[in-house]
């Protein structure tokens, strides 16, 4: 099916009567067709409309046909072939083999969510047998098990135009849950996001689901996002962006008469903090080690190390010098937009021209556009105290070196820290008292810790927690990456003396879909 | 100890700067001793501060340690003897057998979650072995527990002085989860909280636990409870009370630098809906067992029959006229302080003024002071749908019967109603078409639905969920009841490649607390 530039609301094509406008070429600066056709705020209701009627009937799906659904849709998308990584590649400017490791991650992801709804542990069912003759009076027959929340308004990442926006965590994880989704998609790739549409459209047809299940919407500005997470059918929302943007949902979604939880992943600097053990020996592969996170994907990963602690003295000396001849081996990539690139100029200057902040580090500029160098910074601890703005993300690839003196003193610092998605350290054994004191701290501040290695490269798995305290997340509680995420979607039931005929089949006697039950407390 | 009539923080007696308030005994209007010292807002931060420093060595507590705190506290109160019954009695009126009851369920309580605590399973834990061989890239060693959110501010409720305030549901969770506590004591009842928080800080001492892990403060209006809320080293809120005070409260939090996770039960009309194989037979056992659960407590339950949905037609004019013999049989009770007293007779006033509404049973005044008539109103469904505040909880035992002919157009009705607690059906075998297709209905719209029983009366225990859809709760995705509610005070943290010596204990490879683990996503 050729791109329509249109909505694809309910399995339809839907244009709307707001204007159009066309993807850019980040590379080039040029215009991709076909025009997309926005909508007017009033028309998200066509998509919400039908995600609300496909509800019932989603949330009531077997595990084996929801499962079946979500492998689908990963099929779906791999028979797109070529056409999808190219038309990415195309409106993105990332490079193709890493659009086919994230179509890899997308699909995976899928799959992975398929087969949680088959095991169904994330039903959480619970069960409390009555008590008939318990004195003083008796206990009745309690059962609990979790359902979906209601339709869910996705907002699509410009990073990751695979893993997370249109069909990716947020919506695999919610559509895993029960819960039908509407994405908005992000204008910086809106052909990418209509061919994986179609994909699922096409999945939701062939495996009998209803087609309300699923839309993409198109828009400009903010109109169209404010108007799908006010929308009263909407009952959650994700996204993945900017602070502002963010914040700008969460405090939408707090208006609304009936608010609703919002599960926004804005923005994280990922302190690592380099501890003396680490620094023995040649510091040159460690330093190629960290510009090599730093520049991956031209730096726009929610989880790029823009702040690096270092000690002061000879070796981290050595290893900025080490940093320094690195970088300046070190081409720049194309930004996902212009508009990126922009902002990422800003704050470099901004950086640059900070009286307590020394340019350590300047890598080539690329050749096609929006392509700047990589740019390393440093400056003391004791600035960042002074000037919190120092430590404000610089969405790509630009990073902080920070000397400290003192673990101490760096562990007070960092008890008072933004909330972050990971922090890191490398250390080595004869760190360990350092490391020790530090990682309590960090596990305040953070979702996840790491040893030795770097924060970019999320594994979507069960173990992962892809979250973090505020601002880093709006809900410190769940995870946006891994199967744990699932749950964010969802909310428990209680069933107390409901007839065997009537009880849901999570709760029946003869479990019919073979589920691992909480009985007494104890799972069986 | 005597009573102080101070605030108790981490463990002493704490005189406040903003004046005295005595409490009232309900039943005379008479002052019961001592004078109450209200702190400043400024000063809930010698609570909050002893909260925050208690909370790195409180988290860390062994399961064993911190059961046995919970364990202690169930004793200390228990230690405090008929003293506690009497003066909760002299507080709020509620009757000697029913404080006993609520002593024992609180007590139950703690020692249910201390049980919890031991085996672990709210942790959470996940493993996912590290895959050097993986390629193209190895998978890190990724290892995920949950942890303590930090501090936790409760407000004490009206209408459970012990099961729902200083040491109630709230403060057990967030105990059980690793959460220090700072409790606003409810001001119906200052010296229940008192004693209360005098055995919760012996039982602190006695297992040696950090003093600042609990605190009760006392303050008038709302000014204190706002600073609790704002405090910056307070990281979650639990409330149970009216909607305008939860609300207040959900604002304040979200209006914070960092929002932090309300959870508040607000207000709910908790629908009872009879079916016509429910009024075969003889309508007063029905009736008796309706009015039984209206005016138990005086009405002032969160799960109270507000709402009873009633078939048109000979049956349930019968059952109409039992309920009026019942009800001119049955004594006002107390209720809890002269201000709920007067909103209820406001609420009255209202609908029995109402031109849609019927008067159709009055009980008879109770002897003693605040102590209103029980009442029975009804009107018809299509009236609901005109004015919805026809459907507004009045807190207290009154309740509205509304006249259905039609199942179908009343699964439309409740399928817009806002968020409840509960729902109940009464039915029989005859009934479980209607019944089938009312409870997904209600599954949407409630956190428990019971059949032929009746909502009063809420089990602690593993099944049981109190909550709901807003604005029944501000936070569907908990429970205030049951060992459920422990998880609403923890968060994820992932572990990445941490060597093992760094490790906290529920992620070791050896288990040292024999938690039952995820690894690959399946449990052990």
């Amino acid at each position: 099916m050729p791109l329509t530039g249109e909505s694809i609301i309910a399995g339809t094509p839907t244009p709307g009567s707001a204007g159009t406008f066309t993807a850019v070429d980040p590379r080039t600066g040029g215009a991709l067709d076909p025009q997309v056709s926005c909508l007017a705020p009033d028309e998200v209701q066509l998509a919400t409309r039908a995600a609300a009627e496909a509800f019932p009937a989603y949330r009531a799906t077997t595990p084996e046909a929801r499962a079946g659904f979500l492998e689908a849709i990963a099929d779906e998308i791999e028979a797109l072939g070529d056409e999808l990584l190219e038309r990415a590649h195309a409106e993105t400017a990332l490079p193709l083999a890493r659009l086919q490791g994230e179509r890899g991650r997308t699909c995976g992801q899928l799959r992975l969510f398929a087969g949680v709804v088959r095991q169904g542990d994330h039903l959480g069912v619970r069960i409390d047998q009555a008590l008939p003759e318990r004195a003083p009076l008796p206990r009745p027959d309690l059962r609990v098990r979790h359902i979906a929340l209601g339709p869910v308004a996705v907002f699509g990442a410009s990073n990751f135009p695979l893993a997370f926006s249109t069909a990716g965590g947020d919506t695999a994880s919610a559509l895993a849950a029960g819960c039908p989704v509407v994405v908005k998609a992000h204008n910086a790739h809106p052909g990418t996001g209509e061919l994986v549409a179609q994909a699922v459209a096409r999945a939701a047809e062939r495996t009998g689901m209803p087609a309300g299940v699923f839309s993409l919407v198109f828009g400009l500005g903010t109109e169209l996002g404010a108007a799908l997470v006010t929308d009263p059918r909407i009952q959650a929302v994700g996204f993945t962006g900017s602070r502002a943007g963010g914040l700008a949902l969460v405090a939408a979604a707090a208006g609304r008469p009936q608010p609703i939880p919002v599960y926004a992943e804005m923005s994280s600097t990922n302190p690592v903090i380099l501890l003396e053990g680490a620094l023995a020996g040649d510091p040159r592969p460690l330093a190629a080690a960290y510009l090599a996170s730093l520049t991956s994907g031209s730096g726009q990963f929610c989880t790029n190390p823009g702040l690096l602690f270092l000690p002061q003295g000879a070796a981290g000396d050595a290893f900025l010098a080490a940093v320094a001849d690195e970088a300046a081996q070190t081409p720049g990539q194309t930004m996902l937009t212009p508009q990126i690139h922009a902002a990422f100029g800003a704050g470099i200057e901004r950086l640059g021209a900070h009286p307590s902040v020394q340019t350590i580090a300047q890598g080539l500029a690329g050749a096609e556009s929006n392509a700047p160098a990589p740019m390393v910074f440093a400056t003391q601890l004791a600035a960042l105290a002074e000037d919190h703005g120092l430590t404000e993300e610089v969405f790509g690839a630009a990073g902080l070196v920070v000397r400290f003196d003192d673990a101490a003193r760096l562990a007070e610092y960092l008890a008072d820290l933004e909330g972050q998605l990971t922090a890191t350290i490398h250390a080595t054994e004869g760190d360990e008292g350092q490391a020790a004191l530090l990682l309590p701290v960090l596990e305040t501040r953070v979702g996840r810790i790491l040893f030795n290695g770097w924060p970019t490269g999320v594994e979507v798995t069960h173990a992962m927690v892809h979250g973090g305290p505020f601002p880093a997340t709006s809900d410190a509680r769940a995870t946006s990456v891994g199967t744990l995420a699932i749950e964010r979607f969802q909310r428990p039931v209680c069933y107390q003396d409901v007839p065997a005929a009537l009880l849901p089949p999570p709760v029946r006697d003869d479990n019919p879909w073979r589920l691992r039950r909480r009985v007494e407390g104890e799972l069986e």
